[in-house]
């Protein structure tokens, strides 16, 4: 049975405010739920329709699909959704290649961005403050659980880049082709926003400006969408990665 | 001044059943229907509220917003639609890279195939006839106008597959690493249906497996998004183009 406190914190947790005030955020599907009960994560409750948790740590709470619904943010719930903490913050490490997103904020494109980081091992990324929240629920179902092993920071990015002592590369129309890059084991790659590109607050801190080119009709303007370029880079370099080791 | 008639007739063509009864479509957006403007695409009308196209060829017609709100299927309606005749199909062209798309149903991840497409200068793409209609007002829409620059054609793809003499490279989970293959100049890339992959049916026309590697977290399932695939394959191929022009 669910309670009517429940049902209004739990909704409550699709905006910011709340998710700040209680500390805790929401993750939907049993696939994903299945990977955090592994995880390090803190879950509060599951609420799940059948027994499928039975056996499992957390606690499970059996509600209906009327009581379910009333909960799920998603358009067709899927079968459970557990209510969990937001882990406390941890120091960034910025050894490897990491990636920085300047005001990203479209749901869609951070979840991508997170799954693409998991898929090329990238394991931090720092967001600019104005980025979209990570446990905003459309943020965490595009991740198809890639959240619980990437760990995503937010902060200041000029007082980030001011102690960051590796290059930093930056996508412009007018950098250098990828293709013809070479990518330091160490680096920063900053994504910009979705209509703007990098800040001009940025801009003094990149020190390679790099560009995916073109191959067809080169008269139009219309650039890849943030996730889709973010992919791209991430693949080419990890094409060194094979090409050094093979 | 929009009549009954023309709203009936516009919002049918969400339906698959009345764009081809009608052999119409829409495009939504100032941007999209400019390009459309200047390409061949038949424009019957476009309808606008304001007077952006006023000196164009078209046949322009003034509606108010409220108008425009009853035939867009925007969740927030740009400022002008254009009623367009569906081209007449032609014949494929077989040379260079192509694209086989084995039944993708999403129509963002058709969208942005195309996008693709047109970004890396492909200019066919071979459609299995259970992939969504690319005259989707969704298809069109995420396309960004990339669908006036690449040849879209539905077929049955065994049978064009039977007829097809170059080679055809598939993804797999246990394909060869993309990082480590080559990639001849003419060939078909097939990509499969969004939850099943390449069709059964399709295998046995497949004579390179590939697959993009993983880098982080090995032990995960969970595979990266098709259209995303189709990017990172595309940036590899690409990436060949350069370094043997470089």
């Amino acid at each position: 049975m669910l309670t009517n406190n429940e049902t209004k914190l739990i909704n409550s947790l699709v905006k910011k405010k709340f998710r700040q005030k209680y500390n805790n955020f929401i993750v939907e599907g049993v696939k994903i739920i299945d990977e955090a009960l592994k995880s390090p994560l803190k879950i509060h409750k599951v609420y799940s329709i059948d027994h499928v948790f039975g056996e499992k740590n957390a606690f499970v709470e059996l509600i209906s699909e009327r009581e379910l619904k009333k909960i799920s943010q998603l358009v067709q719930p899927n079968t459970a959704l557990a209510l969990c903490e937001i882990p406390d913050e941890k120091p960034i490490q910025t050894e490897g290649l990491i990636l920085v997103l300047d005001d990203i904020r479209d749901p869609g494109n951070l979840g991508t961005i997170i799954r693409l980081a998991d898929w090329f091992g990238i394991e931090q990324i720092v967001c600019s403050t104005e980025t979209v929240d990570v446990y905003n629920p459309k943020v965490i179902q595009s991740t198809m659980g890639s959240f619980l092993r990437v760990q995503i920071n937010y902060t200041d990015l000029p007082t980030f880049f001011d102690q960051y002592k590796y290059p930093v590369l930056g996508t412009f129309m007018e950098g250098k082709n990828i293709y013809q890059s070479q990518f330091p084991e160490n680096a920063a790659l900053v994504l910009g926003n979705e209509a703007n590109g990098i800040s001009d607050e940025l801009v003094p801190y990149i020190s390679e400006k790099i560009s995916i080119p073109r191959l067809g009709n080169l008269q139009q303007t219309e650039s890849l969408n943030v996730a889709m370029a973010t992919g791209i880079i991430l693949g080419e370099i990890a094409s060194h990665h094979f090409k050094l080791n093979s």
